[in-house]
């Protein structure tokens, strides 16, 4: 069969494969970044897209905003400060800042209008942006993380789009050496790196970036993401301390959540033998 | 944008998702019980639909046939006795017989065609089938069941196709009246559950109908699954005897598996909180 308009569709060539949900669009402008379409869908409340690519709906974002941070927040033995690149939907922030012993988080996202549309169309992710913890940035991260004070950050969350486009400078080796400078000695780097079935290769390059920019440590973890290509996701995780990976796992069950606890932390770093293979050798 | 005829599309309006392939077709055949249509597809290989459903690429069948298999018979004491109700693919018949333990295994699949067609566009899911340890019946899996010797069986494994049309007697109170008899005392139940995602309300209700026939005890265990609707499938195990589920992890490292490990038959079962609370009270 065939899909036509009255289904919201993004077909990706490089992979051979394409998801849609049925809705209609609500709104669309173009950024000076991006295109940025806002839909209402029949059975995942609204949803986002951005260039085309899906990026956020209200049915399933927790999946993705819960598992890119409770599991690196409580892998770091004291998530004081955090800052995020990306995550202009202000999804990731709500679940940061669950984190008591978290002082500051600041979300460093270079296109103002996502956060704006987000506020109005995924109210409940924005529903802490005032907290007195958090600071929302506008502006580049690439910029930002190059000027920020160095030995000052705890936990570096990149929460972006693909690598291509505005977030293409995010992926790599210049970028990483920046993200070193600024964290602490005991200091982490979580980035979401694509599917495990459908950018394997993607994900091999991205930790031997990290190791190649000096970060000691890479570990992958991965979760059910929905919208995204093959419903299937992953971050990961680079330290910059041999070691310094820990489980604080005594307050997991009383986070606030719908995917993460204590059982589903340990299950995501739990890896699929031909990802182990994959990247065994980096 | 729309997906044409380049595309192998399956739509669901009750849960409205699509998810597709490019690819095109090979062959088509309606049979006394559904229509089977192969597809060539760019990244995936091949694609066997069954009523428009997607039923089982060359790429990521690993995924669903291996933690169909290796949890169940990993959490049981001593599998010796397996029959599979449907699995026509044989691709799950395969992944039971890398188990040594296994004395028998059985294939009831309603649908010649289905396994005359896997072996013609998936030989490498057939090639055990000439196993000596292995029968292949073709019939109708509710009928054998009703006449299976009590108390014969030590594992049977449900890998049927959605809950309509020819698979809609394989979930139900009567079905499993008859699946508890043909089991031994120990014998456990595992059955293909959907999505976790889009059908919770049905894995509610297979939970309870398995409680309601005599099951003493359901568990659930999920995984990724890119064709299938979501990219995240479940599987339902259901005992006949209370506290028979056993961890058997010692040789589970040296299964020859691509997703299946030691870590992964945890993480399996380690159940997020919104579905943990969906099946509390069952």
């Amino acid at each position: 069969m065939s899909l036509d308009q009255t289904w919201v569709t993004e077909a990706i060539d490089a992979t051979g494969t394409a998801f849609a949900l049925k809705g209609k669009k609500l709104h669309e402008e173009q950024t000076p970044y991006q295109k940025i379409e806002i839909f209402e869908t029949e059975t995942f409340g609204y949803l986002m897209t951005i260039d085309g690519c899906t990026m956020v709906s209200t049915r399933d974002n927790f999946l993705y905003h819960e598992m890119m941070s409770h599991p690196a927040l409580n892998s770091h033995p004291n998530p004081e400060t955090v800052v995020i690149v990306g995550g202009g939907d202000c999804g990731t922030l709500r679940e940061v800042l669950k984190h008591s012993e978290v002082k500051s988080a600041t979300q460093v996202e270079i296109d103002e209008r996502v956060t704006r549309l987000s506020e109005q169309y995924f109210p409940e992710l924005c529903d802490k942006n005032g907290d007195p913890r958090a600071t929302l940035f506008f502006g580049d991260g690439i910029q930002w993380m190059k000027d920020a004070a160095p030995g000052s950050i705890d936990v570096i969350i990149i929460d972006s789009t693909d690598p291509v486009g505005p977030a293409e400078g995010l992926f790599g080796k210049k970028f990483y050496l920046d993200c070193i400078k600024a964290l602490k000695p005991n200091g982490m780097l979580v980035q979401q790196s694509e599917s495990p079935l459908l950018h394997l290769e993607l994900i091999k390059e991205m930790h031997a970036a990290m190791k190649e920019a000096g970060f000691v440590e890479t570990t992958l973890l991965h979760f059910p993401q929905v919208i995204y290509p093959s419903g299937w996701w992953s971050g990961s995780i680079a330290l910059k301390q041999k070691g310094s990976l820990v489980s604080r796992l005594d307050q997991a069950d009383a986070l606030d959540t719908q995917f993460y606890n204590r059982e589903t932390h340990s299950a995501a770093f739990a890896l699929p033998s031909f990802v182990k293979k994959a990247l065994a050798s980096i």
